[in-house]
């Protein structure tokens, strides 16, 4: 499979609790450089992502995430509140203890005031599958399709487990064709991410993605993991990133950054409080101005 | 320390994904056999809770939890709605990447507006001491108490640490007296809940004390872990835990269970799709009625 093929059905994700304005601008210039298929990241960032990215790239954000037992009520207001803020995707999780109760009607009515909020944007119904029977997994998929998901996805990446093969051939072979299956959770290399596409997967959750392309590039060892993964493959897109992020930034915090290498996991801030004192941000979501 | 003072400083806890309404029911039943603080549950089971428990015992749940990256209009929304279906005592969790972003004047705004949206009930901010500095810490100290938060609590249980000797007297020194301080996440014994608590903690969040209680009975260890817990006050607290049992409950499901030991490990709902399909309970947040 083509490496642009992978990225293309990739949501680019940064979900840490400590993730900063920083780190979600430098994801967002990723997916836009690699062109993949949205940014995935808190909601608390979407408002500050849709100011900085305009319609380059959809912006995929989480509901009642990752536990899913925030009240109906809670979820759709969550789910209106960060479409109104800009977010294109909504990727809500499931109630699983109305699942572990057998309350089969709960569970449909939590989907679908959630669907209803969502509009005509687009809803991913998380099921986590690591915590679910093979029964369990095949009820939901018949759920979702009922209530108008538009994808049934494997896991938030926050318990027990990630996707596996054997999941996303589960949901694809009990999700009527509309519903699509997204994979999420733990996949780390481009090489799993083609496996689970092969295996029925349309879309891959993953923060690991853009670093394996690099490392691959690093260690010159893209043949082995992937034969369509060239080194100049490589070479395209990071030229590509440099020049779109080029495109979307002209100050000179960027300036300075744009000669150096991405790099997804060295971004953390300090966050000294002395410095901060100094130096309090405007607000939060703007992200242009921190 | 006596036991009954620890438990009585202790908010009995399940916050797992598939907490099912019989463990739920159990849990409550446990609390107030054994007078305990509250009951710390998740938001979808405080309405069922309240009409099960009624005033014979607080109800404590979680907002923006565990990430605390929901927006703070949702944060707010989520503990409004928390309040109206009965809860007493309200857990959210303070925004990370805010305080990582060094937007300090944010974190003050998404505490008071929780802080507003709870009127007179009790505001607990959690601060996840096990992402932060130092510095941090001692900052939020401020913070919470300007913000007039009711306690400061060390973790979510659900990062990448819990809590700690060094951090409950940090946060106590670095608190006015009016902040009290909850200690949660890994607290697995009651010798680690007192240590804790004389280390200045006035609430212990924990899941597991009432296991090393019987436990503790169980294997005749009680003198080694506890110099004042005899196995005379573990015999107490469990015909407690019976009689009050007894008089919440009087249906056959209750009855059959009286008998036996309590055990709060093992009441995993098995969730058998077909016996879902026949026995669809009426609505998810009847305790009552599953």
């Amino acid at each position: 499979m083509d490496i642009e093929q992978i990225f293309s059905k990739c949501d680019h994700t940064l979900l840490r609790q400590d993730s900063t304005a920083s780190q979600i601008r430098d994801l967002c210039d990723q997916a836009i450089a690699n062109n993949c298929a949205s940014v995935c990241i808190p909601p608390c960032h979407v408002a500050g992502a849709k100011r900085y990215v305009g319609d380059n790239i959809s912006i995929c954000t989480v509901i009642g995430f990752p536990n899913g037992y925030a009240t109906t009520a809670v979820k759709a207001y969550e789910a209106a509140d960060a479409i109104k803020n800009g977010a294109d995707e909504i990727d809500m999780v499931v109630n699983i203890s109305m699942v572990k109760d057998n309350c089969w009607n709960d569970v449909r009515q939590d989907i679908r005031e959630v669907r209803a909020a969502c509009k005509d944007k687009v809803l991913k119904v998380i099921i986590e599958c690591c915590l679910l029977t093979e029964d369990e997994k095949i009820k939901l998929c018949g759920i979702v399709a009922e209530c108008n998901a538009d994808f049934i996805k494997t896991s938030t990446g926050f318990s027990t487990g990630g996707a596996t093969i054997e999941d996303v051939k589960l949901l694809r072979k009990y999700s009527p064709p509309q519903v699509k299956v997204k994979a999420a959770g733990g996949i780390h290399t481009i090489r799993e991410a083609e496996a689970l596409i092969e295996a029925g997967a349309d879309r891959i959750g993953s923060s690991h993605l853009l670093d394996d392309m690099l490392n691959t590039k690093n260690t010159l060892r893209c043949c082995d993991l992937n034969q369509d993964l060239k080194e100049t493959d490589v070479a395209q897109h990071l030229a590509a990133d440099s020049s779109i992020r080029a495109g979307l930034q002209d100050n000179d915090e960027f300036e300075e950054k744009n000669g150096k290498d991405v790099n997804i996991a060295q971004n953390i801030d300090d966050g000294s409080v002395d410095k901060a004192d100094n130096q309090d941000a405007e607000t939060h979501s703007d992200l242009e101005s921190q």
